[in-house]
C-alpha cells in the first residue's frame, strides 16, 4: 500500500539557513501516514475515538538535500509491514526527481494510559 | 501581580529572515501566564484535571523590533484584570532595555465541551 | 482583493485540549497572505530576493470557536489597505458557516537590517 | 564530552493525546548540541557567521515512554565522534530515572549553497 501527497513548504517551517528545519519532516511523515490510513476508510480520528492510539516508537530519517520555502514536494508513504505489535512505514520525499529525504517509522498501539496493546483488527487486516 | 521569566531563543523558532517568527510569541506569552499562575500555588495542569480550561479568546501583539537566535529575552507578564468571565494579561518582551514586543490576551473559561463557564473561584480570587 | 484557501488541520497543530493551539492561527494567516500575493504575479520569495521583507508589525485575533484535528477549514483573506508604510489584511476562518476566528494584521516593509522602508511599488500598486 | 540540560515541557509541545508530540524531540536534541558546543567557547551563531553550517544528515530516535506538559526532563547529550566529514552525537532524555527517549544524530558541514565542506578545525579539534 502506497500513498502520495503533495506538500507546499510553509514559511514558518524554514529556519535561518533558509531551508526547512529538520524537525519539520516528522510532521509531514505523519500527514502521509494519516492520508494512507484514510484511504482504507479509516483515519486517526476514528481510531482515537475507540480509545486506542498509534504512537511512534522509532523514527529514522536520512536528509539528502535541503528543501526551501514555497517548494512543492511529493511525499510517498509506503506501508511496509503490519504485525500484531508494530506497523512499519517508509517515506520518500522528492522535489521533482531529486530525493530530499528518506525515512522509516515504527508505530506501536497504546491505550489512553500509554500501555502497549495489540494492533486493532481493522488496522492489522490492511494488506501491505 | 507580575511575573518575569527569561527566554533563550531556540534556533527552531527563527525563520529565513534570521529572526524569531511572529507566531512564536504567543507560545512565550503562554509560558509567562503559566508561570504567573504557578506562583499562586496552582498551574494549568491542576486546572485541567478539574475539567476546566482557560482558553485564549483574544490576542493582540505589537511587534517593535526583531529577536534573533540565542538572544536572551526577558518576558514580563502582568495580570491586569479578573472578572467572572474573563482574565486579562499584558506582556512586555525585552532584550536589555529594548522593547521587542508588547501584547495583551483575554482568556475565557470553558468546560471539556468548549462551553463557556464562570471563572473558577481559585482563579477569580487572585489579587490583581 | 480577496483570496480563499482550504486548510486541513494537522495533528501536530492540536494541543492536549484536543483543539488547534492558538499559536497555530498566525501561521495559517501567513499562508493566506502569501497566496493572495501570489495571485498578483508575485510571491514572498521574489520579494525577499530583492532584499526587502514584509514583516508583521501588528496582529489581532478573536477566537470564536475551536477547530479540531482533521477539520477542513476555509480561510478568507482580504487586502484591506495599502499605504506607503503599511499593508493591512483581515481574515475570517470558517468551518462551514461557523466562524472559528477573525483577525487583522498590519505589515511593514524592512530591509535586511530591519530598518523600515517604503512599501515597494509592485506591492503598493495592488488594487484593494 | 557531555552536556546536561533541563527541559520543562511547554503546553504547545503536547498533542491531543496529552503527551509531547514526537516531532518536538529533535528540537530539544538541537538545544542539547548547541549547549554542548557553547561549552567549547563557541556556538552555532559564530559558526554561521563564518559562512558554514552544521546540518543534520541523519536522525534516529527510539521513543520509550511519553512525556507530559510541565514535566521537567533531563537531556544528556554526548559527543560520540568527530571526523573530517561528520559529527555524531547521542542523546538520552530522562524523567528522574526513567528513560523517555534515546537518539543519535549525524551532522555534516555545508557552505551557504548547501555543498558539503570539511568540518572546520575549531570544531574538529574538540576532544570527544
Amino acid at each position: 500500500m502506497k500513498k502520495e501527497i503533495q506538500i507546499q513548504v510553509r514559511y514558518h517551517e524554514c529556519d535561518p539557513m533558509g531551508v526547512v528545519h529538520h524537525a519539520t519532516y516528522p510532521v509531514w511523515f505523519e500527514m502521509g501516514r494519516t492520508e494512507l490510513l484514510r484511504d482504507n476508510g479509516d483515519c486517526y480520528r476514528q481510531l482515537e475515538e475507540s480509545g486506542l492510539f498509534l504512537v511512534v516508537s522509532e523514527l529514522q530519517i536520512r536528509y539528502k538535500a535541503s528543501a526551501r520555502y514555497d517548494d512543492v514536494l511529493l511525499l510517498k508513504t509506503t506501508l511496509e509491514e503490519v504485525t500484531r505489535v508494530r506497523v512499519t512505514h517508509s517515506y520518500a520525499l522528492l522535489r521533482g526527481k531529486q530525493l530530499i529525504a528518506s525515512a522509516t517509522t515504527v508505530l506501536a498501539c497504546v491505550d489512553g494510559k500509554g500501555n502497549v496493546q495489540p494492533i486493532p483488527e481493522h488496522v492489522a487486516k490492511i494488506k501491505v
